[in-house]
C-alpha cells in the first residue's frame, strides 16, 4: 500500500507547536554522487537508479528528517522535454517512481511524504495561466494517485506563478506549503517578501516560506519579513525555511546562481555542522517550526539541525548513534591537542581556514548591473580624458 | 562465488602502463552520511548497514574507480576493541562483510578487490613485532578466504610498522601495495620518503606510495621523493597516490590531524572537481599510474580523475553520463552569464571565494612546537623586562 | 602679515562649480611621524615641533590641496586639559601657532586657510549649551585674530553639538562648513543624515558633509543621503566629503573606532592611490565639489584625488612632477613584467593581496550589541539544555 | 663643519655588543610624500627639496635611529643619466647635498653618517670591473670630502658587484658594511647566502647582511644562513638586517619587485608596529646587532624597533614621548572597549583584517617560470586532447 504508517499529519504537528525537520537538497547531493546532471537538474534518477535515490532518502531519515520530499524537482513535462537528451522514461513514470521511493523510506520511520512542484519553463516563456496550471495538474494527478501526505510548491522566483501552483494544489484537499527562492529584496518583479507571503496565504497556502538561492542568514531575514507581512495583514500561517548549505553574503537579488562559483566551485562556501546548529537555533528562536535545507545539504547537515533542536524535540535522530555531542567523540583521541577539541566552545568559535591563500573571501556576482555600468562609465571616461590627462602629465614631468 | 570476473590483475595493468583509478575515502564519506563515528573511525557499518556501504562502492565504481578497497580501515581487533561501545559484530564478521560488499560491486564493472590493513594501536603501544604481525594476520586470513585480488597496507606513519605489514601480506602470494601517510619530511621517526620507499620495496611491496594526511600537491611532492629514492637505489616499483580532498598548505609534519579544523570544520578546504583534474594530470605527468583518493573524496572527485585521464585511458566512466566536459552542460542555461561558464578556461582559472570574510586563509597547526616555544619565550621576556620598559615609557612621557 | 595672497574665497570657488581639494588627516600622519600621541590625539606639535607640521602642510599643498586646515583638532581648552601630561603650551599658543603654520604654507600656493573646531568633552559630559559654546568661542577668537579664510566645524557625532558650533562660527561673518563623522544610519542619537544636513544648513552652514570614521564608499553613501535631505527640504548647500583612507566595510554605526584594529593595526586596510582615484571620480559624479580626506590620508592619497580630477580642474598638482599617469613611470623599468604594469587597467583591476594568510578579510566591531546579546543567549541556552542534551547523546550512543 | 659630534664609531659600538638601530627606506617614504618618482627611484630631492629630506632624517632620528644614511641611493652618475628627464643638478651636487643633510641631522642626536652606494646599470650592462669601480669611486670621493663616519654598499643582487664595491670603499680606510638584496636561495647567480657572506668578508667588509626585497622573516632566515657560512669558514663579522616593511610570504627569488602589487598597491602588506617589535626581538635573539629597515619603513616602524630593544639599550627614543608602551595611551579612552585594548597581549595576538573581502591573501609573482611553464603545458595538452575528450563526452551523454 502507498499509505503512510504515521497518523499525525503536517498541520497537526505544526499546530501542536512541534518542530518539523525537512530533508536536504537532492539534485546537488545526487549530482555529486553521479546521478544528476548540473544544468538541466532533472530527476530521471528516480526511475533510472532507484537504489541511489532510496539510499539518500534513508540517510536524511536517519539524520532526523520528518519529511521525505518526492524527488520530483523540475519533473514537469515541459521541463523534462527541454533537457535535449533522448528520454528513457516518461514524466509520469519519473513522478510515480519518486513517490514510491519517498513512501518506502518514510515508512521506515516517523516521516511524511510531500509531493513537490517547482517553477516551470512555461511560466518563464509567458504561457497563459491555464497552460501553466495544466502543467502542475499533471504532476498533481500522480501525487493524488500515490496519496502523498501533503504538497509543496517550492523554488518559485515569481510569486504569481507560486499563487497559480497553490491554487492547483489546493484542489486536492491536502495541506499545501509554498516556498519561494527569493531574498529580502523580494521576487524578481520586486514584490516584497511580506507581500509575497500575504498573497500565498490568500491563495490558500497553510505554510509559507523560503527555500534555496541564499544562505541561512539571508533566508532567515527573508522569512522574518514574510512573518511581519502576514502579521500586519491580520492573517495566520505556519512558516518554513530551507536554505542553501553555502555561505552567500555576496549574493545579488538572484541568489547563488549569479555567483561566479555556481555550480561547480562552491566548495569553500559549504557550511559546517556547527554553522548549521547556529542556523537551527536562530530559525527556532524566530518562531519558524518547519526547518530544513536545500542545495548543498548533506545528511550530516540535517542531523546537525536535529541535534541542535533535540532538547526541544526530546529525542535525537538515529544517525546520532554515530555522532557525539559537539565533538565529544574526540575525547578519546590519542593526541592531546585533538582531545582538547572535544568541546562546544572550540567548534563554536573556530574560524575555519580555507587553505586557499590565492582566493578571495567574496565574489562579485556576474549579473550586477552596477558593475557593468561602472565599467562602461570608466571606458567612456577613458576615451574622453585619457589623452588630455597624458598631456598634463607630460607637461608636469618636464616643467616643474 | 567470491571470485572476480576480471581476468586482468593489478600488476598486469600497471606493467602494461595502464592508469588505475583508486576509489575515495570511506570513513569520511560515511561519517557525513551517518554511518561512521569521527574519532574511532571504525568500519562496523560494513556489517551494520551494508546497503550504505554497497551504495558508496557503487558510486565510486560509476565514477571510474578500478579498485574497490574493502571497507576494513581500522578493522584490526585491537583497534575495534578500543572503541568503547558494546560490540554487535566481531572483527571477523566486519572484515568478511566488507569483502563481500567490495566483491559484489566490483563484479558489476571492471574493478579489482583490494583487502586493506592499516596502522595498529599495538604498534603505537610498543608491542613486539610478533604481536603486531599477529594482528595483521587475523585480517589477512579473511582476505585469503574471500579471495581478494590484491592487498594494501596503507595509512602508516612509521615505515617500520609498514614493513612488518608488507612481510605478512607477502605470505599470501598476492600482489602487495604499501602506502604511508607521511609528507616530504618523512615518517614520524624522520626516515625520508626516499628511504621509506626503498625499505618497503625491499620488504616485498610491488607498489609503493602515499595516502591521506596531505593535499594532492604535497602528496605528489612526497611520491616524487619516493620515486627518486627507489631509482637511486637501483630498484624498481610501481607508484600510487591517494591524497586528501582538502587543501592543506599550512600543515605541519603530521598532516591535517593537527589543523584546527580537523575533523569537523574542513569544509572550506574541499577541493573542487577542477582542482582534481589538475591533480590527476600532474600525477600522471610524474609517472604515477595508480591514482586515487582518501579522506574527503566524494564520487564526483573520483570521476574528475577519470575524466581528466580519459584521453589516456580511451574511455569515460559511467558516471560521466551525468556530467559534461568542463562544465559544458551549462551551455543551455537560461541566463547568458551562466551559459558563459560552459568552458574550460572559466573553471580552470576561477579563484573560488569562501563566502567567509571573517575567516583566514591559513591556520596554524595545533602541535607546532615552535609556536609553543615562542609563547614561552615571550612570557619569560615579559616577566623580566615589562616592568623595566614601563618605567622607561613613564620617564619618556614626562621628560622630553 | 597673516592675510592670504589668494583673492578667491571658498564660496566663490564652489559657487563657480570648481573642485576644491581638501588636505589629509594630520593626527594620524603625525602620529606615524612621531609628533602626536594616539589616544589623546591633541595637536601640541603645532607649538612644539612646528617644522614637522609645516612640512606636512607643504606636502599636502604640493599634492594639490586647496585648503590648509589649521592643525587645531581637539585643541579646545577642555580637551587639552584632559590629556594628563603637564602642559608646556597654552591652548591659545597652540591655536595661534597652528594658524601661523597654515597661513605660511597656504601662501606658497593657491590655498585657503580654514580654522577648525571639533567635538568637545564638555558636550559629552552634558555641559550646558552656553558652556559648550564658550569653549568654541575661545578657539574662534584666535581664528579671527589670525584672519583665517573660512571655518570648519568637523568631527561631530551629535548634530546638536555641531549646530551649536555652527552658530558660534557664524558670528564671525566668515564662510562656515559643517562636517559630521556619522554613517548612513545617522548620528549617535539616530538623527538621519538627511535631517542632520537640514539642521546644519538651517543653523547657517554654507557647506555640509561628512568626515572621518568611515571609508570613502560609506561616506559617499552618507553625503548622498544628506544631499537628498537638503533637496527635499527645498534648501541649498554645498557639499563636502573627507573620509578615512581605510577600507571599513565591516564597521558598525560608530565607525572605525570600534574595529578591533583601531588605531594601531589598521595597515592592511589602507587605500591605494587607485582606490583614491575611484573615490574622487565617484564623489565628483555625485555632485560633491569639496573633496578631501581625513585619518590615514598621506600626501600621495591627496595627489591621487588631484590627478583623477585634473581633466576637470585643468591642471595637475606640483607633486605630479614626481608621479606618472596611472603608473606610466614604470614604462622604462628593466624587467619586462614590471614594464607591463605601466597602464591604467592593470592597476584599476588588480586585487591586491595582503601577504597575511592567517588574517581575515573582515572583523567584528567590538561594540556590536548584537554579538554580545548572542553570546549571552548562547550561554543561557547552554545552562538550560547542555546537560539534557548530553543525556540524550549518551542514550543514543548505547541504544541504537 | 661637517664632522660629527659623536666620538664613538660604528665598529666601537658593535664591538661593544651594543644594538645599532638603522633608519628606514627613503625612496618609498619620499615617493609617498611627493619627492621621488617610482621607477627611476633617484634621489634628486636631496638637492631639489632639502627641507623634505631633512625632515625625514629628523623623524628617523627621533624614532631612535643611530645611523643617518646619506640619501644617495641610485645616485651613481650612470643611473642618474638614465632617468630620461633633464638634469637640474649634477651627480656631485646631489651626493654632496645628501651628505650635508645627513650630517646636519646626525649632529642633533647620537647618530652616525653612513655614505651609501648601490648596484649600478653599468654592472648590469656588463661593463668591465674597472669601469664599474670608477662609478663607485666618484661617489666615494664625495663621501671622503664630506667625511662620513662609515660606508655602506647596499642593494646588490649580485655578490660580484658588491665585492667590487667593497674593494673600492676599503680604499678610504673607513669601516665598510655590505648588504645584499637577496633571499635564502642566494644571489641572482645562485651563489648561496653563506658563500656571499664569506666573499664579502674576504673582500674586506666589517659588517655584512641583507636589505630590501623581502620581509623581516625572510631576511632573518637569509642573514642566519650568512652567519652560518661565515662561522663555518672560520671568519668573523658583524651582521646587519634592513628588511622591507611589507609582508612577502609569496615572493619568488627576486623579491617584492615581482609581486603584482609592486610598487603601487603594496598597502595591504604593510607591517604594523607590533609586527616590527616581533622582528626586532627575533633579530636580536639571532645575534644580529645592526637592525634597521628599508622600503616601506616609516618613522613609527623604526620607533617600534627602538622600543622593543629599549630594555637592552637602556633608553627609549625621543619619539616615544608621543607613544605609549604597547598601546598604553588608550587606557584613558572614553569607550570601555577601546580602553580594553591598552595591553600587550591584545595587540600581540590580534590578526588584523584587510577590509578587502574581494582580495586574496597571497599573489603569484609575475616572473614565476613555473607558472609560465605550466600554462604552456596546459595549452599544449589542450590542443592534443580537448577534441578527443569532447567526442568521448558526447558519446557518454547519449549512450549510457
Amino acid at each position: 500500500g502507498t499509505e503512510g504508517k504515521t497518523s499525525r499529519g503536517i498541520l497537526e504537528r505544526l499546530d501542536a507547536g512541534e518542530v518539523v525537520i525537512g530533508d536536504g537538497g537532492f539534485v546537488f547531493a545526487l549530482e555529486k554522487r553521479g546521478y544528476v546532471q548540473a544544468g538541466p537538474w532533472t530527476p530521471e534518477a528516480a526511475a533510472e537508479h532507484p537504489e541511489a535515490v532510496r539510499q539518500l532518502h534513508r540517510e536524511f531519515l536517519r539524520a532526523g528528517a520528518n519529511v521525505m520530499q518526492t524527488f520530483t524537482f523540475y519533473a514537469s513535462d515541459d521541463k523534462l522535454e527541454n533537457r535535449g537528451n533522448k528520454q528513457r522514461f516518461t514524466g509520469q513514470q519519473i513522478n510515480e517512481a519518486a513517490c514510491d521511493l519517498a513512501r518506502e523510506v518514510a515508512n521506515e520511520g516517523d516521516a511524511l511524504v510531500a509531493g513537490g512542484v517547482s517553477q516551470t519553463p512555461s511560466y518563464l516563456s509567458c504561457k497563459s495561466e491555464d497552460e501553466v496550471k495544466a502543467i502542475f495538474m499533471k504532476q498533481i494527478e500522480v501525487f493524488v494517485k500515490k496519496n502523498v501526505d501533503f504538497l509543496i510548491a517550492e523554488y518559485f522566483e515569481h510569486v504569481e506563478e507560486a499563487e497559480w501552483a497553490v491554487q492547483v494544489l489546493k484542489t486536492t484537499g491536502k495541506p499545501v506549503a509554498a516556498s519561494l527562492c527569493i531574498g529580502p529584496d523580494g521576487d524578481l518583479n520586486r514584490v516584497s517578501p511580506g507581500d509575497c507571503a500575504v498573497r500565498l496565504v490568500n491563495a490558500g497556502a497553510h505554510i509559507v516560506g523560503i527555500n534555496c538561492h541564499f544562505d541561512p542568514e539571508t533566508c532567515l531575514k527573508t522569512v522574518k519579513l514574510m512573518m511581519e507581512g502576514v502579521k500586519k495583514a491580520g492573517l495566520k500561517a505556519h512558516f518554513m525555511i530551507q536554505p542553501l548549505a553555502y555561505h552567500t553574503p555576496d549574493c545579488g537579488c538572484q541568489g547563488f546562481i549569479d555567483l561566479p562559483e555556481f555550480p561547480f566551485s562552491l566548495e569553500p562556501r559549504i557550511l559546517t555542522r556547527w554553522d548549521m546548529q547556529k542556523y537551527a537555533r536562530e530559525a527556532y528562536n524566530a518562531g519558524i517550526r518547519y526547518i530544513g535545507g536545500c542545495c548543498g545539504f548533506e545528511p550530516y547537515h540535517t542531523r546537525a539541525l536535529a541535534e541542535e533542536l533535540a532538547p526541544e524535540r526530546g529525542f535525537l535522530p538515529a544517525g546520532s548513534e554515530k555522532h557525539g555531542n559537539w565533538g565529544s567523540s574526540l575525547a578519546l583521541h590519542t593526541k592531546p591537542w585533538v582531545r582538547a577539541r572535544a568541546r562546544r566552545d572550540y567548534w563554536e568559535t573556530l574560524k575555519p581556514a580555507s587553505g586557499r591563500p590565492m582566493c578571495p573571501s567574496m565574489s562579485t556576482p556576474d549579473s550586477w548591473g552596477v558593475t557593468k555600468g561602472h565599467a562602461d562609465l570608466m571606458q567612456q571616461k577613458e576615451a574622453t580624458s585619457q589623452e588630455q590627462l597624458k598631456a598634463l602629465f607630460d607637461k608636469a614631468a618636464h616643467s616643474h
